[in-house]
């Protein structure tokens, strides 16, 4: 027999969609990895406490509460998982790290650059008394995405000149789609542009090693009033019925901007919940002096390679079925060619951050890494407004 | 409070490949779906001791056990979960079913026709009784899967004409490739035939509804002999050193065979572990009078399908991303796009058993659905050997 | 000045479907490549005398004909150019061979094995008087299709173990779609057998190399009776108003067949016209010990590599886009990326055959060739009468 | 016997890679489509005496000239077709029209707005004459984007929000690749921007029905010098050795723009020459409130349809084969499933072309169409250079 490992408790904030994937990956990777550290459901938390209660028999976590400062002033958590809407994130995330709790935190790290450089403080604060701070970015670990990384840093691209990435969905294309709290700019802090551009931000420098320094933006929000549903609607998708007012739609429903990246690289970025027929399409390509990469997230087991060293007669964009377990992560799992899924990028995920926190190294992306996002974000929104170029503050 | 849910204690035979998905559909289904009975993962079950409790620990079963005769004798197990090598499915699966365990086992059903009657016989009497049996064809359970034979149901296809179907691995097409179970018959029954030749005839016959009546068909062993591994090797898939001496392959690499179906359509199977570069492509087409359907689980979230009532102008395959709600098994996953893995079939596989088992009702498929399977699987084994065609046994 | 190139003066029987292809080819062949003869288009040939000479007005013909015996006859004609229907492809060849002419004859070769035996006979008779003789299997000459023969024969697929091949159409899947002489065996030989699964006889034992030594095979006639088109129907595909009246249909809609090649390499083949939504797709797949190849003409300007050198990390099927500088025949047109068309592949087989005639080689594929693809599809057709594998006579 | 055709009599001026597609068109137009006029392939001129008489033998003009002005003035040609670098292009049109000769003229209309400003009016000038005048957009002419810009006129995609365009090549990716006319500003106006980003913002609005009215743009020259080849290289793309030299690159390697169109809808657009491994790849894709284009003429024959009005669950992006009879186009040339290449275009270009002269109709695209293709050219130009958003001049 050998002793037991040592756990990590978690308490995790939030649990609609985000706190459903990150429950399934807190459950899961302990049977697929050798985690140096076993990680304990301890408690999930929400503001409706039956609401809560009924998250915790589903989901699988020990207790439930309606109180996060609470759940945050446990003795019995070592790690405080925010899966709340993005309003919300900067409170709880920096009185869980002043708590001496490690923190996980759903992407956008905040609604606003202020907010994002608080957590950034308190996370340095925390680092300093060995309390680790991390930003749930999950699409760098879909294998395809981690192998482009890996493919990049081996200089098989060699120096990069086009990146283009869009992300593309269709949810609300059209107006009869009701309003949720997403469209809520007081909650959700922007639309596509930090839902989901915020990922092709962070993919796409995480890909390339580059930064974003300067952006051309346009934001756009094609219907402006949408159907207010019936009863309460924050932190879910829609549902239920319309009361059959209207109300104003605050957010943007496309973001499109021109960047600049370190390196003198170009890019051309795309997020939009207007592609009418791409339900979840991240699709992400970068040209470089050597090679190319490609991906796209509705055919996620996938990495298209092209050498520009092969021959003429031979080259051509390989389509790499992400599944041998030569791999990133696939090793774990099944036999060869048996693909992935969206939420195993949550699963790996957790395994990083635990690796980390058993070796008390800094997980990334930390939270400086998400307020660089978030800067990005700020100046796509300026630029937007005056309608020029704005530099990425650093 | 809400009473709890009646149980369902699982037994499971076997943890290596099958065993771990088994087990995984076994943790997640009860967390994304409402189920009438509540599983529990009671015991887990191999040959060796402490490997069966390093199994139970790593997969999350109660307890273990070396001995799966005194797991069929549990009065605390409901279910008996097969998920050994076929040479020892009908011992197993007969023992549990005469115990009065309702019994899931992999497949193939067995590795003769002799044995898979002898299971049918013994499902046939447990009926009965209330209890009740199932094979596990899980790619069954693939939404896009589902969607194709709900769409053939509708009579969207119309008259069936042609059904082609591939399952293409590559896995030994290295002659260096090490011996395993896999490829001794007295384990394994067959090769690429039975292991994934019988996948491709229980989902073409799945989705069609039509049943192979006959066929010509052709078995081959490219390499004849190859290393054997060093030390024990039952239940792995190589793995180790080499002992340095060579041993004889005894099933067929390639399986390739025409059929005949009911209504009069024609088939084509190839099932083959020598397709370079296929990692574990299942590929199914069916023509039919009024529209075709194509799938490949190499991208298994997505059906094609082409509708000939369409205007020719507009008329093409589509690519149906199968990953909305309004998609079986989908909605009680992840939103819009999210796709699934290879191992949310078994978790489907769970929850449809479940259902069954609580509504009293006969699971499909059935042991005659795999019964039937078998008796495709041998009369390719005899039209191979007598070089003409076979009909079907029925 | 340099003195004018010798002439190439051509005769050509047929100006349906595919001598429309073959006037396109002689127009543009010179245009583009650098021909040691310059065809000259002499005599177009029909049954109709009017019907040629709008033939020859329209197609760019000196003169037209309804008499082919005497095209065969002229002085001025170097060259017959056989694109009637297959059953007088062996008097109308032959007579030109005896005549002195170099032919062209379009596949399959003859109606059936006797035929194309005589005409055999014939060309190496013509041989031996420095005339020459070639069968049409202009597939050969798509790039991608070259390209994979090249690969091949540099050894890049290794052993090959798999191949399979498909040509699907679906024409007539509509049972509706009137007769037309293509489905009258007196006039077509066969049906989908001849008339396009010649084709991948051909191709796949082009690229690998091998030869189809044994077949076992099954036809399937699916729609038995058909409106016949009222008027005159020869030489067209439907078209017209019906008669009302119904004719039985003789010739096969689909035709399936197992192979065995030389070097012990198993094929699947598949030839039909009732494959609903595809409309010409010929795909084949070629599985070595080294690497694989994948070709569908649907989007004929790629060929798919697998190359099993590369490390499992970055290997990958690669799409080669076969419209390079460096690729077969594609030089002669546009700069890179720019890709050809269906009748780019009569062109590339006028260049072969000029070349081949000037330099007083034997054009491929040869006639011999074409009684070999025969007796391929008469094994098959014996097969299926037989219910057995057949061997293919040599 | 009917009365011979009308003809129409052509010269054309330049005959490199431009003149050589062009010569193919007027060869094989009138052989697959009943033309009204008759194109008779007057005379070819160059500059150079030799290589335009070399021209006239290989492409097949009765004539060669090395003296435009001679062409233009000559009573026995009816139609200008000026082929020539964009330098060059609004003197010899202007003069063209100014001596009564129909005039198309290859894309970009001219180098300047100013140049394309005074080949407008003159164009005016000879319209009132009954002369036209037209500029040579060919990819219009794609079956699969004539089908597109149909489908959106019959409303299939509603109101159109997303255009995204993308124009990739990779020939000068290579730091090495040789100077050519086209990288020198002062013979190619601009480099990837006129070249190819001419061509998308055409084909956009072309489907799309919508204008382009402002731009955010950025230019890039990634390599800024090359080396210069030994010898005459006007009007060749590169080809021969280098001289030792390196020379100054004068034109954009890139250029990236977002663009607000007429109705409101956002644009997105990016033409480059050193996407490594995309050789010549135009993907447009719109996106509207009732459904969805896509296109990449790496795979010039499909159109990609949603049609959002299909139920959840058969909707899908449909692979359009665009090779069908009912096609734009089409029915002309194959039967269904026959693709087309790259030269087609061109062809159709002057079926087009023929049939409106013949109906005293202006052809379009117009030089009207060309200018303002030239202004958004411009506008990105000057966005380009003030970093901010520019309007389109009208």
């Amino acid at each position: 027999m050998t002793d037991p490992k040592p756990t990590l408790a978690v308490g995790m904030v939030g649990h609609a969609f985000m706190g459903n994937a990150h429950s399934q990956a807190w459950r899961v990777a302990p049977r697929f990895f050798d985690l140096p550290l076993d990680p304990v459901m301890r408690v999930v938390c929400g503001r409706d406490a039956g609401r809560a209660a009924e998250a915790a028999s589903r989901l699988g976590w020990e207790e439930s509460s309606d109180d996060w400062r609470a759940v945050v002033a446990r003795d019995d958590v070592d790690l405080v998982d925010v899966c709340t809407p993005g309003d919300s994130h900067a409170e709880i995330a920096i009185a869980a790290l002043e708590a001496g709790k490690h923190v996980l935190c759903e992407k956008p790290l905040a609604n606003t650059v202020e907010e994002a450089e608080r957590m950034v403080a308190a996370a340095e604060r925390a680092a300093a008394r060995g309390v680790q701070a991390m930003v749930g970015f999950t699409y760098r670990r879909v294998p395809a995405v981690a192998l482009a990384r890996q493919l990049v840093a081996e200089g098989r691209i060699g120096e990069i000149r086009h990146v283009r990435a869009q992300y593309l969905q269709d949810w609300i294309a059209d107006a009869e789609a009701p309003l949720s709290w997403r469209l809520d700019k007081s909650k959700a802090g922007s639309g596509s542009l930090g839902d989901i551009g915020a990922h092709i931000i962070d993919l796409t420098q995480f890909i390339t090693g580059l930064r974003i320094t300067e952006v051309s933006g346009q934001l756009e929000t094609f219907v402006k009033e949408r159907p207010v549903p019936a009863g309460e609607t924050a932190g879910t998708l829609g549902g239920g019925g319309s009361s059959g007012e209207l109300g104003p739609v605050t957010v943007d429903d496309a973001a499109v901007f021109l960047a600049r990246l370190t390196s003198g690289a170009i890019g051309v970025y795309e997020a939009t919940r207007f592609a009418t027929g791409r339900k979840n399409a991240i699709r992400i390509e970068v040209n470089g002096s050597a090679g190319s990469l490609a991906f796209d997230f509705e055919d996620m087991n996938v990495l298209e390679f092209y050498d520009a060293t092969e021959p003429a007669e031979t080259a051509g964009f390989r389509r790499i079925l992400v599944t041998e377990p030569e791999h990133p992560y696939v090793a774990a799992w099944w036999p060869a060619g048996h693909g992935l899924g969206y939420e195993h990028g949550f699963t790996h995920q957790v395994v990083d951050l635990v690796h980390a926190l058993a070796a008390g190294e800094a997980p990334r992306p930390s939270f400086a890494d998400g307020l660089q996002v978030q800067r990005v974000l700020a100046a796509v929104e300026t630029s937007s407004d005056t309608r020029s170029w704005q530099e990425v503050a650093s």
